[in-house]
């Protein structure tokens, strides 16, 4: 036995409005922090799942941070077996890539653990067993920025080839969490499964317009591209006060806002930390005058990715 | 009546495989001239079509190079006309901005010769009225760089949102003119109506990719990036050996390669003006196998876009 390694790995928001399945970013905070032990026998389990209350399988097959755990142990043909202690801050199922975090530092964890020395880019298959357990298809969009920190371009899947992009360090996300719960396979149900040319013109004009816009430091051509044709038309009705939540976000100054990942959450980008804490309480007002839960978290851009934390620093974040 | 004001504008090659409708860059050669004197008699003449034999309209209401003189001379509110000169060096119906670099040069001379002191971003709009006699929709992919120069990035069309992109000064681009005429009206009709999700996806990544390929100066990037899921799986079909055209391109070196606007010609971008003529040759071969005429321009990317020419200037490029 042994203390294990313990990892933390940031929230992502994927999506970003105009690049629907292709571009992410990572926040600096919330994030989870995974421990991973070597045990004498095969096999994975979850010890323990600590932190923002949720209903995770403690299954190993059916866990997002086990399944890396699993991979990366039989990649290495070991005998042993693992056990692991996850420390969710990141609300399940709310759209800021949970599942994805929480693979990602299981994935980065072991390999320290077992002095694999592989790169973060040769860890990501890995992390990829986890996303798996979440969801039907393979997406990167929120496990590469958790795992490479900033901006993510996901320029294809055949192969996975993602490409950091530059991002203005002035850049804050306000994440507005309505408290409920958007299930992302029913959610990707609603997908049109076909856009009509006139919204593929919108949309690649648009995400072509956001990369411009992040590599020209162009904050007017970033706010001019957010804006998403393909899902928001379609899942903006899951979530209450959708319209009224962006238009007030907008007003404090957002430079653009959407649906984070699937949803419920709402993300923003502002060019300053004291617009974004603006932002957040306008489109918090809208959801308290609907009677609707809700929580707000504003973040810089992660810009590191997931680390290893020393095992003598007790805080997580 | 005066000298007139001679103007000269480049080709361009609009879409670049994965930009359909919103990406476009300037080459350095061929282009068109136009020169443009008042008359003291109100109305705008064709007074001669020289250079690439053509049957352009002489009509001046259904010529591209007419349109935004009648346009300007409308704004100034002044009762005299024009008459026009157009030398053609760009072929008509070839693929590479013919009707829009006519129409460009045309507005920037006559700019000059009216004293309007407009920017190029101010005569868009009159460049534009050219453009609609060619094609039933306004498309500025053509017009942008003709005008500007560089690469640019249609981001939206309501309103016309046009952004230059910096591009790696080493690019080399080569026009593969098959001796055909396709008509961009007939063309368009062939374009699906809307587009499964997942192409929307891939075509969407690789619009992002080229622009950040581009203005991180990373070829690879470029590269896997110039993929057109939309426009040239319909159109490739009505270019005669398409297909082993750019199997030969790619094999002689060249970044990517794909049909320039609605064709018939080809594009493809290299690294050195070496390998844009290699490539250059491997096409041509291509269609002399095929016992099909053929020509060929290897041309720098155009960095200034439209210019005036000084009257004791007697070579029109």
């Amino acid at each position: 036995m042994n203390n294990g390694i313990r990892a933390y790995a940031p929230a992502s928001v994927s999506n970003v409005a105009c690049g629907f399945d292709i571009m992410g970013f990572a926040i600096d905070q919330p994030g989870d922090t995974v421990t991973v032990r070597l045990t004498p026998n095969p096999g994975v389990h979850i010890r323990s799942v600590s932190g923002i209350p949720c209903s995770l399988p403690m299954d190993g097959t059916r866990n997002t941070a086990a399944a890396p755990v699993i991979a990366l142990l039989k990649h290495c043909k070991t005998r042993m077996g693992a056990e692991i202690d996850i420390h969710k801050g990141i609300p399940v199922s709310g759209g800021i890539g949970s599942s994805a975090a929480s693979a990602v530092a299981a994935a980065i964890a072991c390999n320290a653990l077992l002095d694999l020395g592989m790169s973060k880019h040769e860890l990501l298959p890995f992390a990829i067993e986890g996303e798996k357990i979440a969801s039907e298809a393979v997406h990167v969009d929120n496990l590469a920025p958790s795992l490479l920190g900033g901006f993510c371009l996901i320029r294809g899947y055949d192969p996975i080839d993602i490409v950091p992009v530059r991002a203005p360090r002035q850049l804050w996300c306000t994440i507005l969490h309505p408290h409920m719960e958007i299930n992302t396979r029913e959610s990707r149900k609603l997908l049109p499964r076909s856009v009509p040319l006139a919204d593929v013109i919108r949309q690649t004009g648009n995400a072509a317009g956001l990369i411009a816009g992040l590599l020209q430091e162009d904050f007017g051509l970033i706010s001019r591209s957010l804006h998403d044709v393909v899902a928001e038309p379609v899942r903006k009705h899951l979530i209450p006060g959708f319209e009224p939540m962006k238009d007030a976000a907008l007003s404090a100054g957002a430079l653009g806002c959407g649906i984070s990942g699937s949803g419920p959450s709402l993300f923003a980008l502002s060019t300053s930390e004291q617009t974004a804490n603006a932002v957040g309480m306008a489109m918090g007002s809208v959801l308290t005058s609907l009677r609707h839960g809700w929580s707000v978290v504003v973040s810089g851009i992660n810009q590191t990715g997931a680390r290893i934390i020393p095992a003598n620093n007790d805080e997580p974040a």
